[in-house]
Formats: structure tokens, C-alpha cells, sequence
């Protein structure tokens, strides 16, 4: 599994995040997208305070496999999300993780 | 559901994630922990790339109430757990999140 989270900054209407969820259906490649806002900033932590400045909103995309995530990147719909993205996303960092267990 | 996103930085050994996970195991009031390593920071993002500098890996933590949230902060286990923590975590950068949909 290809799982991908991305913080997202300015994303400057709820109502466009919603869009772009409802959007995400049946994109080819594409196995899940979940998007949450930021509701809470906590810098009371337990160990040193990692300040990375204002991020409104978590999203994360999973590709069950390679081939899943090549399709995903050939499709036509996708472009088109992405064409969506660029109209209300301010800033994105992608982080391709890997599982621990 | 109460979800918080966590970028940790300098996780410094495989080892002590797995173990720290291990750990999590029965922590009264979580309902799930999942922690991962950061593999791969793209830049090449279709809206304009946020650097956030260096992130090592990103944990998430699962509450189902504010009373179990509530008794995980209580628990003496949890704080165990925070005190491991502290041995191997560099720095910190809690989100609570809010579901969209």
C-alpha cells in the first residue's frame, strides 16, 4: 500500500475541500482520499515543540500498488482534480510514507 | 472521534518507533495508535511546495470521546509511554484535526 499524507495551507473554503472529496470518487488508481481540517494547533508537548508554521488542513491518498498509482498519474480525472487543487489549495508538502508494522 | 496528527522529528533508530508502538498496546482510553517513517519528500507539487523542513515520521493517535481522552491523559501507562517518548522523539508537531465528511 502507497500511502501519501499532504499538508495543505489555505485551503480557503470548507465548502471547496467538500468539492474536492466528492470529487476524489472513482478516480482510476485511486483507492482512498481523506481530508481533515485542522482544528488545533496544541505547542504544549512533551518533548521540544516542532513549529512548522500555519497548515489548515491533512489530506491522505492510499494506491493499493505501483501500477495502482501509475494509472492514477495517467488519468484524465486526475488531472482534473489537480486542475481543482490548484483553485483553492495555497501550499502543499507531500510527505510518501512507509509502514512500520 | 478524537484524531491528532503528529510530524515527529528525529526518530532517531527503527527500533525504538517499533518499540514505542509496541508499547502503545492497551494504553487506557487510545483506541489506536499507527505510527510511520517519512520515505520520500516529492517537491514537485502541482500548487506552489511547502517546506517544512526535515520530518522523520508521522504518528496518529484515536480517541473515541472526550472521556477517553480524558482517562489516556490520566493514565499513569500513557505517561510511561510519554516518558519514552522523550528518549528517542527530537521534536514535535502536534494537529488536532476536525472529520469534513
Amino acid at each position: 500500500m502507497i500511502r501519501i499524507v499532504y499538508l495543505l495551507v489555505k485551503p480557503m473554503f470548507r465548502q471547496e475541500c467538500l468539492r474536492h472529496y466528492q470529487m476524489s470518487e472513482g478516480i482510476p488508481g485511486l483507492f482512498k482520499y481523506e481530508v481533515r481540517l485542522v482544528a488545533e494547533n496544541p505547542a504544549d508537548t512533551h518533548v521540544p515543540y516542532l513549529d512548522v508554521g500555519p497548515v489548515h488542513a491533512i489530506g491522505e491518498c492510499w494506491f493499493q500498488s505501483p501500477e495502482d498509482y501509475q494509472r492514477y498519474i495517467e488519468s484524465a480525472v486526475r488531472k482534473a482534480w489537480f486542475e481543482h487543487g490548484k483553485t483553492f489549495i495555497g501550499q502543499l508538502k507531500p510527505f510518501v510514507t512507509e509502514t512500520l508494522v
